[in-house]
């Protein structure tokens, strides 16, 4: 089934212990958008970019079935562009540069053939924004799934307060999920997030793997185990889109297809921090994702 | 069947964000053997302590089943004492004391009783002494797995290798399997470390779980995830204990077993970690172990 999804899709420039890149196709929309239609048809993606931004890289989401009308090219201005450099331990980035160029007065509206996708993926935005997405859909979607950051728990509380109200699942890190609940224990702060709004917490712990929280009820979805990774960069977007790409692929947002959905959003995640950018994700087919599906089974016991 | 677990029984005194203790009962032997006595009959245990050691904690071990006939007590002499502080993120832990003590002469002569255990654990000693070990069992046991630590690396290096080749198991955490490899990568290490002796390799990731490596295969066991974390001491012998306890229980050393007594050795490590010392381990009850057994499997799929 059809699944919209909002997020950056921007210049990224990226150093890692294994090298660095030039200004690469990257953002949270376009890494979500790309592992979602992977596994799903009808995928839309939701985004904005400057005059800059080149044919050829819209080419590509057209090339992997992600539907672009709703991709605002804003003539005069740039595309969104971010700079960063991890440590050796690659758990830890710099952000050198922040130019927010066209996202700085993003509005998004919904084309009209958007606006009844039955799930939608709400990338990491301004609380308003995500929720003025949410007022433009015609019918409520079946499953939301948004992602924020401690930045929006810092300037803007009640918006994002708001939003989580209206969403399904909220997917964060364990340090998001610290302050946004004022607990340090998992538990305890999941607990909390999930009589915020959302009946299903997602917390990404990077290369530990994912946690899902259900009312009493908590699912750990390992990562996979890499002998490379050279960039980490797009992962936990990968996973975002993977686990809505999941789910928009089987309709059907019961618990056991979340916890599968966890699985998949995973394994996906895992071909991406394999190299710069998109550069691995774009290569993922039917057969090496089957593959990594079989190796993830024997390390884990959990197959889809 | 028959487990042998050898490894000091100690005083600690320990300190974490939730309080601190006097000195108390600790050491990786009384972690491991109490935790293999839960699931498996015919423990023994062979250490060292002081004439200051209490009766009343050897009764423990009795009482849990443990053979103490090879519990060496020395006149004149104090038990090993170790004092330590953790952090507030208690992954990190200061050493404040390491009183050697008794253990500092400690020179292994297994009862006879002893020498016919089908399994072997050989807590962190000197690599001479887990070797001095094996010669003295009568028969091959049928699994041996070993602990080890950095220090032994760099002082003791010829006869580290000497003992690996001796071992089926080694269990040791990722910064030991990095040191010991000289590889970043946990699939590099375990490729290398797989060669200098052992079949398999167990990597304990402490609050993230354990990794099982045989041959190109690795299987991943999830930390149970808890509330209330209060004091981490013991958990990685816990979780060895457990593991060869579940092992000896089922006499049996297939690939799967093993994979299941990894599951086992975490689950009973949850329980240490949420009391001071061995308080917790020592209330564990058919009943409750088999609850969090049930939650084990509905966090992760896996069920023994």
């Amino acid at each position: 089934m059809s699944l919209l999804v909002v997020g950056t899709v921007a210049f990224d420039k990226i150093e890692t212990p294994f090298g660095k890149t030039g200004r690469i196709l990257g953002g949270a929309g376009t890494y979500a958008s790309l592992a979602a239609g992977i596994l799903a048809k009808n995928v839309r993606l939701l985004s904005v970019v400057g005059e800059d931004f080149p044919m050829e890289y819209l080419a590509l989401f057209k090339n992997g079935g992600i539907g672009t009308e709703g991709v605002k090219v804003v003539q005069g201005q740039k595309s969104f562009f971010w700079e960063g450099r991890y440590h050796s331990n690659m758990n830890i980035r710099d952000t050198l540069t922040t130019d927010l160029n066209v996202l700085a007065d993003f509005n998004p509206v919904l084309p009209e053939s958007y606006r009844k996708s039955k799930y939608l993926l709400l990338g990491n935005l301004t609380p308003v924004i995500q929720r003025r997405v949410i007022e433009q859909m015609k019918e409520r979607p079946a499953l939301i799934c948004m992602d924020t950051m401690n930045f929006w728990m810092d300037t803007a509380w009640d918006d994002l307060l708001e939003v989580l109200r209206m969403v399904n699942v909220l997917a964060i890190n364990d340090e998001e999920a610290r302050q946004l609940s004022g607990e340090y224990s998992m538990i305890a702060a999941a607990r909390k997030i999930l009589s915020m709004g959302p009946q299903y917490l997602i917390i990404k712990r990077g290369e530990y793997g994912a946690l899902l929280f259900h009312r009493d009820e908590v699912f750990h979805a390992a990562a996979m185990l890499l002998e490379n990774v050279v960039d980490p960069t797009g992962a936990g977007d990968t996973f975002a889109g993977g686990f809505m790409g999941y789910v928009a692929a089987n309709d059907n947002t019961s618990h056991e297809t979340l916890k599968k959905a966890l699985v998949a959003g995973s394994v996906l995640a895992s071909f991406t921090v394999e190299a710069f950018g998109t550069d691995a994700l774009l290569r993922v087919t039917k057969d090496n994702l089957n593959l990594r599906l079989d190796l993830y089974g024997r390390m884990t016991g959990m197959r889809l």
